[in-house]
Parts: C-alpha cells; structure tokens; sequence
C-alpha cells in the first residue's frame, strides 16, 4: 500500500539512464591524467568536450551582472513577462531581421532559459493527443517537455551524407527525409520543432528547405517552434523562418537564449518572440510554472543587447568559434577522421567508422547494450580521457544505425583545452583501420 | 479553422484577471502622489505594500554573488540536482532541525525558485484524478502548479478568529476547519500542502496541530508537502512537520527559498530537501521542466548560508522584521483596527470591517463584481495611494465571505516607505464609522 501510494507519475518513472549521467559516470571513473576542467559538479579527470563553456561571459556583461546586483529592483521579482528593458533589447535587436519594429510589451516573453521556454509553448499549445513534428538527431528535453502536456511526437530523421564514412563536407549535406516529414502530417498535428543552427549536426538550414517545411505548416495549419538559441553563431547565410513571410510570421514562435549568446548557459535567461495571439499564451505558461524569470541576469542579458553591436561582440564571436573549429578540426584532417563541417553553433559531428575498438574490450553493461557510439564514446574517455556525446542518444532506438558511427564534440573551450583534446585524440591511431 | 488550430490549452486559456494584474492596473491609474518605489514594472505612484521586498540582500550575499560571476563554472551549466555547494549548504543547515545529518547528495535537490520546486513535486507525483489537499487562503500558484499534471483540489479553509472584526490578537487564532479537513480524505488524496509561516495568515502552525495533520496524513497514507519558505522569519516558537516523527518525515518534502531567505526573491534559488525515493523523483521532474537552476546566485546562496550563522544574520533578520512589523501596526493601533498579529513571515492582515466605502462610490467593471476586499484595496489605491493585497483571491468562490473584511500588507519595506504608508493610511479615518 505504501509504495502504490507513493509511487511516482508515469512522466518522471522508470527512465533508461540518459548520456549525460553515462558519460559522466565513465569520465569520473577513467584512470588518464587529470587536466585542468571547468566543470566542478564531475570528477573528471581528462579533457571534457561535451556540453559546458569553458570560458567566461564577455566582461561588459558580466560587469553588467555584477551592477544590476547592487540595485534593489534588479533582486526582486520581475514581471512574470520579463523585465521591461530585456523585452525592450530583445525586440530592438530582432527588428532588423523581422523588418519591422517588434512589440516589446506583446511579441515578446522572457523565460527561465530556453528551454523552460519551449516547455511554455508546449505548454500553452499542447492537449493530450495532440501532435508535434520534430526531427532527428533532437535536443533531448524536447522529448519530456513534449510528452508533459500530454504530447504525441511524431519523428523525422535527418541523414549524414552517403559518403559520410570517406570525407569530409559540409553540415548542409545532412538531409531531412522528406517523405517521412510529409506524411507525420496529419489532422491532430499541432506543431513542428525546427532547430537552426543546429545541434548537434551543426547544419543552418537553407532558406529553401525552411520554405518547404514552412508551406507544409501553413498547408496544414501547424504551428512552428523555432529553436534558434544558436542564431548569434552561423558560418553561412542564415535564414529565420518567420521572416519568409507574413503568413509564418503568423505561425511561428522564435526561441532565444542568453546563455547561448553571451557565453552563460548557467543564467537560464530566454525568451520567445512571435505573434502576440501565441506569446500571451507562452507567457500565461512560464507564469503558472517558474512565476518569474532571475532579475539581475535578465537586466545583464538586456545590457549585453544594447552594448554588443556597439564592441563588435556578435562578429567576434563568430570569428573566435570559427577560429576554434578550424583548430580543433585540424586533428581530423590529420588523422584522416570526416567530419562535418559545422555552418552554426559548436558542436563537430565527426566520424568514427574507421576506428576500431578491439573486439575483446570490456564494457559495463549499462554500455554494452548501446550503439556502437556509446561504446566509442565509454572507450575514449577510458583510453584517451576525452569525453564527448555519442549522438544516437539523439534518435529514436529504431534510427540509431543513422548516427551510430559519429561522435559529437564541443568546441566551445580555450584553445588550450581544445589543444590537449588534439594530443589525445591523436592517441586514436592505434585503433584505426 | 485557423483559430481552432491555435487554440491554446486549457491549461492556460480563459482565465479571470488575477489580483496581481488589477491592483497593478489600479496603482498604475492613481491620481495620487508620487512615491519613491523598488518596483519597476509598474507605473505605481503611491506606496507599494503588496509583495516587493523593498532592499537589498545583505551585502556579504551580494559579494559572494559578484564573487561568483568572475568563475566560469558559476556561469555555466550546474548539475541537474544543484550545485554540491549549495546542497551541502543546505544539507549543513537543515541537519541541526531534523537531529540527524542530511546527505546532500540524495535528501537536497535545488530548484528554480521554490515555485517550481513545487511544480517539481506535483510533476513527481501528481497523475491526473489524484488529489491535493491545500488550505485557503493558499498561494495562488498551487492551483495551476497542482492542476498542470491534472491533480484535482481539495480545499480545506482556515478561519480568522470571530472576534477579528473587533480586537487584534495573534495570527495563532485563525484556525483549520477540522471537520472539512477529515472529511476531505479519500482514497484518491496523493498530497496535502501545508505552509508554515503562513502567507497571507502569518500564522505559525502549533505543533499540536502538526501532529493532528501529521496523523491524518500517516493514517491515509499521503504525501505532505510542506511550504516553509519563510522558516527563518518566525516570532514564536516554529515545529517543522517533518521533525514530529520518522514516520512522518518518510512522507514529507520541505521547500526552501533563497529568495526568502536572502530578501533576494528576484534570484530563483530554492529547494526540496526529505527522503531520497521522494527526493529523486522531485530531481527528475525539475530537470524535465527547468533542466538546471542559476549557477551564479546558487553560489552565493551556498555561501549565505555558510555564513550566515558566523555573522547572526538569521537573529538579525528576525529582530529586524519584528521591528518593521511593530513600526508598522502602530497605525492600526492608532486608528482602532483590529489585525492579526503575525508569528512570522512579513504579512500583516488586517480588518477593514470599520472602514466604509461611500455607498456612491464607482468601481470599474471588473472590480464591482468581486468580494468587498476587492473594492477596498482599489479604494486605497485611488483614494489613499497604498496598495494592498485582497486576500480573497487566495479562497474560493464560496469561502470569500471569510475573508472579504481583511486586507494583506507587506511590511517588508524600507522604515521611511512605511512610515509613508503610516501617514497615507492615517487618511483612513474619513471613513471610519
């Protein structure tokens, strides 16, 4: 009677252990030397490149953070929409692209990080049954914060290129399948989750196959989520949705993130922006699950806005992660490893194929039921002391063979970290066919 | 076609205009003078008493926040659960209650504000048609929290004392309705909420009460969930259900608040400690809805509350709200009204029974139509320029009529913003009878 009682709700039971736990689990266990990490909550002892920043925020935000908390109102709850100043920044700041002025007061909503705030949108759109599009490789939490509202997600795989194996190319030549897409259509669907710049393939979707899936939602009437946390870093010509025209803008809610612009992902400043028919509803959402967002990073989130154009911040970034990529990449070229090469963000997908792990290696057995990247993954952090994320974690179970042979690393780390990561990785020749 | 598409969820769809939204409307509409004020979301010119704490965290917090942001792992990613520091803070400070050393690794889990450390145990636990007993006057976050994974809600009122209306006494005498409270047990009942300091009461549950509501709960096998975020401001002396017996800490969770804690309410740090197979499942929820809470300002609450103890801040927050409480309620006692003595936290209510609207006297439309209190706290704000808090919007429809007499302030206010609101409510005396 007690356990009946007590047990949990079926959103948070029984979950198979997730990639972050694994791969942490293995990195604190790894005998490598221990290198210098910023990563405090593991024991890592190697060189991390999953998912952390490894640097600050730039310093006028963080001065910014450290002025908004000598200032009362910058400690106390904030309007549940967000401060009036952030809205403010974030609305000037997406004008240009929109090309119109946005209305900070109605198309705009700030959130508990991004991810809260697509929680929201779920939230305020989702009935039980209802269903939402989102493709493959996806960003894990979509799949709860989907599932919690009562959500039925519809899968769309995304392919590497045929040639993924042999050489190297661009992250545009991963490919959304488009036959699948068109027939997860149908009368429950709801909404689409896109992700550009995306992660982990890395890919900026072009203007024309955004059209594409953007004439299949106003043919069928679904809304689109636009996860576009990394729309500050783009290597191509990169195209937002809602500014195709006027009858996306009218379906589409743009998602943003702070931590993603500025270097803090440990702010959980986001927001959305779109239709003021959407957004009151995202708002009435955030509301009833985090009240307010935190006041003194949203009043430094709102600065870093008003002051990045004026220090050529933006385009300093992008220089600084190509620069970071090109670095990192140069281990592959040397090894003869293909990659893809990313148009946005900071994750390199690259491909492990010719890497062999010996048949006789011993794995636990919460890994060795796993794709063959979870394996890959479990074997560099033992033998090599780098960690990084097996994608296939990002697939349902029967599309793993899609990705099984790629292994995601993050870039966004000082350059010696990102040296060291090459000095380890070179240890891979040993294992290559 | 298009609007049923994007129809929102019920969840969030057609609600009554809440109490926040017509008193800031009201304050914003007012004739009267202007008035320094902390909030700046609203346009208010007047003195502001609803729910801002009007000054800073102590500076020692403030430092260690600043401190905090020049260290890239405070501004990136924190583990899911909260940063070891802080859990072993918090672990450190909640051991002394409870006799026994917490583990911070499996009894503590952070959260983004205690709001959705809320949420977070509902999500846990809650399936839809279970049942969660709550209290009025409540929260009004429970409801949605409570109602976003489908719980339904049992209402169980608190009455003032009868004599409310004619002589103050302690917040002690507002009393449970016992027989409501029994009966409201049934085979469906999952959780009861409880909130110790009370808001808007300020009544601090005896533990003789504790333990009848402790018995209930062991007896029908459920839940408690209890609210004590104000736990450091109390004026009598404080029982924590959890500490009655090992039965029933088993089967209760404690919230926390940073933001209470620190007068930091802006900052979205708060907690859930109690027994790891609740506590895990409460994690699991969090990390779904928020995935990680504010790296920073989870520092530099680990280190108010590694300080906090060396430098007599908790005895110096109590005296000090004491003192504000004492400043404050000397207009009442002035004025001849009646109000109930908080044992803790920093709400006043108060009985405006003697205090008489001219019969002629206009409300808009959508505050005619609501309780007396309603009408009374827009009166203050046009008439006196104060504004206060209605506490019926925390009962049901049925129940208002207790409460309709009495009006909630908040005396966590600078001493010059309340002897402001001293003088304004001096002005009351006009409408006496």
């Amino acid at each position: 009677m007690t356990e009946e009682k007590f047990k949990p709700a079926r959103r948070v039971a029984g979950q198979r252990q997730d990639v972050w736990s694994i791969i942490n689990e293995a990195a604190a266990a790894t005998p490598k030397q221990p290198v210098e990490t910023n990563c405090d909550d593991i024991a890592f002892i190697g060189t991390e490149l999953t998912v952390y920043i490894g640097y600050n925020p730039p310093q006028f935000v963080l001065d910014a953070a450290k002025q908004a908390l000598d200032r009362v109102e910058c400690n106390q709850y904030s309007p549940t929409k967000g401060r009036p100043r952030l809205k403010k920044a974030i609305a000037d700041a997406y004008s240009p692209f929109f090309g119109r002025e946005l209305n900070p007061e109605t198309e705009v909503t700030i959130t508990t990080g991004a991810n809260e705030g697509m929680l929201s949108a779920f939230m305020a759109f989702i009935e039980p049954g209802d269903e939402v599009i989102i493709f493959e490789p996806f960003f894990d939490q979509y799949l709860s914060n989907i599932e919690m509202p009562g959500g039925v997600i519809r899968y769309v795989p995304m392919s590497p290129p045929k040639d993924g194996a042999e050489r190297t190319s661009s992250a545009a030549n991963w490919t959304i399948d488009w036959d699948v897409l068109e027939s997860s259509f149908n009368e429950k669907t709801k909404m689409i989750v896109i992700n550009t710049p995306h992660n982990p393939v890395g890919k900026v979707f072009s203007k024309e196959e955004l059209q594409r899936i953007g004439d299949l939602c106003l043919k069928h009437n679904v809304l689109i989520l636009s996860d576009e946390v990394y729309d500050r870093l783009y290597y191509v010509p990169f195209t937002r949705i809602a500014t195709l025209s006027e009858e996306l803008a009218k379906q589409t809610m743009v998602v943003g993130s702070g931590g993603k612009c500025f270097a803090a992902t440990g702010w959980r400043v986001g927001w959305l922006c779109g239709p003021p028919e959407l957004i009151k509803y995202v708002s009435a959402a955030h509301t009833r699950i985090c009240y307010s967002s935190v006041s003194p990073l949203q009043e430094s989130v709102a600065i870093g806005f008003e002051q990045a154009d004026k220090v050529g911040y933006w385009d300093h970034s992008v220089k600084e992660m190509q620069g970071k990529i090109k670095r990192f990449c140069e281990v592959f070229d040397e090894l003869g490893i293909p990659y893809s090469d990313p148009e946005g963000g900071y994750f390199v997908l690259a491909n492990f194929a010719k890497v062999k792990v010996p048949d006789d290696y011993q794995f636990p057995d919460h890994v060795v039921n796993r794709p063959r990247d979870f394996k890959m993954a479990w074997f560099m952090i033992m033998e090599l002391g780098i960690a990084a994320i097996p994608p296939t974690e990002f697939y349902t179970d029967q599309n793993t063979h899609i990705a099984e042979d790629w292994i995601r690393f993050a870039v966004c780390k000082n350059d010696d970290v990102l040296e060291d990561a090459k000095d380890r990785l070179r240890g891979l020749k040993t294992y290559m066919t």
